[in-house]
């Protein structure tokens, strides 16, 4: 990725950014798919990345500094993933 | 994915919102990186999902709605991928 090495990358060490909230139907459902995710989150030491992974209510929030757009890329791809299989074992 | 035709979508139409930012080290770069995917971001009609694509000084920013988490991925890479090819052609 050009961020790696670059101008960008010496101007800001985490030139990126950003929140996804997800809402579910209700707290219970957030509650369980968090707490499956959670255990992903804890165990994986990140990098290039770094995530903030919350529950609020019904909502499950992931916030985010990456130092370049592939790291955000693998990043957001594996927790979408993850809370992807939270919910398919919950079938909701 | 879960979400579609589940509980969740009755629910919420655009279950999923969120924003990233990326900051790049001068307005000028960001001006040519945010019009090079503009043009893509144009041309391209989603429907699962909705995309703000905006420019504010040296900064790019997606700020999106979604149905479902697949939607999201999919979207999210595009645009990602999109700004990697118009970084590079600069090699930022």
């Amino acid at each position: 990725m050009g961020l790696q090495g670059s101008g960008v990358a010496e101007e800001k060490e985490w030139p990126i950014e950003g929140v996804i909230e997800l809402s579910f139907p209700d707290e219970e459902t957030a509650r369980i798919v968090y707490e499956s995710v959670l255990y992903e989150h804890e165990s994986v030491p990140y990098r290039r990345s770094r995530i903030e992974f919350l529950r609020e209510g019904n909502r499950v929030i992931i916030r985010f500094l990456a130092r370049d757009n592939s790291a955000l890329r693998g990043t957001l791809n594996s927790y979408l993933r993850w809370i992807k299989v939270a919910m398919d074992s919950l079938e909701v």
